[in-house]
């Protein structure tokens, strides 16, 4: 089946050279584009509302499944580009070790916050710092698993668009409501909602377990290194602690997040089925 | 303060050499010899009961924190050599982006299980054929903070001797006790002391949350690929799911772990507390 719109023979084709660079943010932002790896998370950014393609390269040689047709079909539709490209330079630009031969481009995702556009929701992730990509993919793939209903992303040390955190959200970042938004924008969105904010903090005495969360509410997670900023604390409503067994004396990032997220589903699935 | 019995100047030194052929397992193997980088990973190496160190490599131009002294003297006591290396080697054998200028080498640890060796406990858990050494690290730093009393790997596809194991257990490889098994002596171990197993697939319709795990309990995951393997099926007493939803399809495997791993927990103090 012969499908894609161009053939790209030549390293130094310029569209080539261009997404080599996307690799890095500021080429990101100078060309206002970024890249999307492998059939799993391409397929979950077709279902991102506003998203604009600007090309789909594809190298059939390194397709691993069946159903990339489908994909590719997908983007023809949509009037996108596709380019069809050699196993060697595939390889070059692709940012894995073993690349399915799907890869598309398109134009920066708008995260920013405006006001009416979170939805209606009963759980919310307050992420503040994160300072590693792969914690940031982590946290969405698994929010989105335990049903959270927006993520509010403040004061990032890195990039939403960086490879690895669409790679480790396997593609959530496309799904899931996930917004970048001051703390001040936060107080006012949860306090008019009547949200409480529970910060997940060490020191505290209390643990996340031993709160009601059947009505809406939100977590407030700080970064890895330093965890909630003087300014987080000040906005939450209680601070609670994962209790810590042995020698360890601390947890992942995205494993606090997912053991929280996942006891709030649990009490809320416990409480329905009563 | 000079702490050192010698000084390496040479990248051709052929410790240094050595030490770059130890990130692959082969030479591992040959060598009978593996790294332990980083202060953290270094300290914790110490409490385990019959590491036997080889060396411990320093460069005090990279020291991040204000303790590696303590380190450097818990090794001279233990009448290991101690190398000073320049900063420039120094970042040439280290694995990391910011090296921080301690790095140890011992020898293989025998990680086999043998029989009476496995101490009293009441939470086990079974890892089947993990594919990914920062899952493995991940599950062991997350296991040893929620209580787990021994963990199980069994037809592992990767080295536990592997750099990132280390680095993403940060040390609790040494302090959490580990053991290469097969499924008919976990089977043994279990029935011999009536501790139930539960494994966690997918398709189950029950959730975990909805047994109890009061009582000793071990719980089997199976690769991040292919799940738990039939072989691994018939010893479980139940299969359980973790509840999905939204569009995620599958949580990290070291994710599933700290999941339920942390519900164990939580059931366990919510019952001493009533």
């Amino acid at each position: 089946m012969q499908t894609a719109n161009q053939k790209i023979t030549s390293f130094s084709n310029e569209k080539i050279k261009l997404i080599q660079k996307l690799k890095d943010k500021s080429s990101r932002e100078e060309f206002g584009q970024f890249i999307i790896e492998g059939y799993r998370e391409i397929k979950k950014s077709l279902l991102h509302p506003t998203i604009e393609f600007l090309g789909l390269y594809i190298s059939p040689e390194c397709f691993l499944g069946e159903n990339e047709n489908f994909l590719i079909r997908e983007f023809l539709k949509r009037r996108v580009k596709v380019f069809e490209i050699k196993k060697a330079i595939f390889e070059k630009i692709s940012y894995r070790d073993r690349p399915d031969g799907l890869l598309a481009v398109a134009k920066l995702l708008d995260f920013r916050f405006k006001p009416n556009q979170i939805p209606k929701g009963d759980l919310y992730l307050i992420i503040e710092g994160v300072e590693k990509p792969g914690n940031l993919g982590t946290i969405l793939r698994t929010a989105e698993g335990g049903g959270v209903s927006s993520i509010f992303v403040t004061d990032p040390k890195i990039d939403l668009h960086n490879p690895n955190v669409i790679r480790s959200s396997t593609g959530t970042i496309f799904t899931l409501p996930i917004f970048l938004i001051t703390l001040d924008e936060i107080k006012q969105f949860l306090n008019f909602n009547q949200i409480p904010i529970y910060g997940l903090s060490p020191e505290a005495k209390t643990f996340y377990f031993q709160r009601s969360f059947k009505k809406p509410v939100a977590f407030l997670f700080g970064s890895e290194q330093y965890g909630i900023s003087s300014q987080g604390k000040i906005l939450c409503n209680e601070l609670l602690s994962i209790p810590m067994k042995g020698s360890a004396d601390s947890l992942n990032l995205a494993m606090s997040v997912g053991i929280v997220v996942y006891d709030v589903l649990r009490q809320r699935i416990v409480n329905n089925s009563n």
